[in-house]
């Protein structure tokens, strides 16, 4: 499995149709943004408010702990998985998932982007909550462990996809990814 | 669970966004379309005819197998799921999905719609490949067994979803469902 | 040209891409949807209620009228145009159209739907503010003068379009349209 | 009114929402993305071949002239207008639009990317035929005149909006815009 975080409109889901197309093998995709689509009324507990913050409450937690869960069912299923997730509780974020891909082989992306830059794409793109890029492009990084991290900033999603691919195709030493 | 199974342009969809408006608990929604989706190139293994028909290939079959068992493990998690799928296999089709499914609770919908009627909101809608609305009116149904059948030929989705809950609210007298 | 009015969710979408589809010649359709599009931040000076209300400023105004003229050029120039509007004003939007429109062979069709069946549509289609169906079922419809009216609370779109050619097709034996 | 020409997967779509962010008042967007979404099935007489070279026969020119006439009236009519498009015949589809456009204040933009570059944001954003970015890049450039030109190769679109916009505040000394 491959798991990037980063925040929005940092680039990840170009970086995710990207990696579907260098990886030799067919990789499933999925995100949080196709876990809020599958939600009641397209977000069920979850809030954008005016500035971009996104909070999420008890409910949201409880399915996404289930939606979790199923993910990690596909890869010991033997599916490839590419998920592209906003880790809004930093390191607790990544715990919660590292607990449930106990005993997959996961290379953790982190994927940065400048704020600023961030906080561009998110005005060029036109879909999203005005503040969310700014809000979380440091935030979702507060102590999460990766093996490998890109950064958008100034450089294509193509390249930081191929940069990634080269890291799956690395030997793995230790048991340590 | 519930799985709805129907042609395309059957209305399955607009049953589903209704079905999660009117059923009292959040229920996350799942399809072969958000499946299709997720793999590379928006569909891997997976060919539109010109005239609609509908094939698939191995590597769907195995990323598709994955994905199912994925969706039961969010169920056993405890997240209450929404199924929409074309059983292209008809009866074979539901006989995977039960055997993933085995030990949950699933209310099996069939989603009927006439064929010349299902035909002409494929061409209303505009985004789907001519002819699957026809070629799979019937073929999908064929051999499945349900707990219950809504026709939207003449009945709206909300009316239909409203059936489907209502049949979700009946206490079980017995293990069969 | 062919002008459609009718109430958000009555159907209208549909019943372009059918008229698109059964007409025998190229037709371009634009509407208020594309309008809104074309507009900073997909709206300038539309607001959507909680309760469905919409209302528009001036500034949507005048450019929703240099659009309208834009429209009439496009006609006036040889192009078949579907128009698909809300007559939020009721005969005071169709007055702003007749007059953008003068010397051009105008069919005005009202597209009606039940409210109630419409509001479940909105349900249905997910991707609406909800109430606006019921608002505007009747409002848009006052003192509208209509060549034509279609229902869509028990007829499907591709049938309305067939009923909207054949009186295309028919010889118009007055100025009167 | 501002024109703004370039390949498929230059940016183009990513400075016009800029633009309309940065510009004081409200701009109207149009661009041949939409008018082909105005005609009959989402294209008439327009081919995508499976290289990425795309042709339009004379249904689909007579179509573009009278939407490029109305698109004219618009700004007539007071309208402040954004057009993006692809000059598919360069030189040539800039002096269809010179005509048309007689009398209007216009700012002529190029819109370029590095092939190489564009062709990787062709795959990054997942919905366009491939091969269109990498075919167009340069042919849509040839012997065309701009009074600006941008390059998306390493710059943002908002900042290329930016330059674009200080353009437009500039005083016009002779009346050669």
């Amino acid at each position: 499995m491959i798991v990037l975080n980063g925040g929005s409109s940092s680039g990840k889901s170009g970086i995710v149709r990207c990696l579907q197309e260098v990886l030799p093998e067919p990789w499933l995709a999925f995100g949080v943004d196709s876990l809020i689509e599958a939600m009641p009324g397209a977000g069920t507990g979850i809030e954008f408010a005016a500035d971009g913050e996104v909070s999420v409450d008890d409910a949201f937690m409880t399915l996404q702990a289930a939606w979790v869960t199923g993910i990690a069912a596909m890869a010991h299923a033997g599916a490839r998985v590419i998920i592209d997730d906003v880790f809004l509780g930093g390191a607790r974020s990544q715990e919660g998932w590292r607990e449930a891909l106990a005993g997959l082989d996961v290379l953790w992306v982190g994927v940065r982007c400048e704020a600023a830059v961030a906080a561009g794409r998110e005005i060029a793109r036109g879909d999203r909550v005005r503040g969310m890029a700014e809000q979380q492009a440091e935030l979702v990084h507060r102590g999460v462990v990766y093996d490998l991290e890109v950064d958008t900033t100034h450089t294509e999603a193509l390249d930081c996809a191929r940069t990634i691919a080269r890291a799956m195709a690395r030997p793995v030493l230790s048991g340590s990814r």
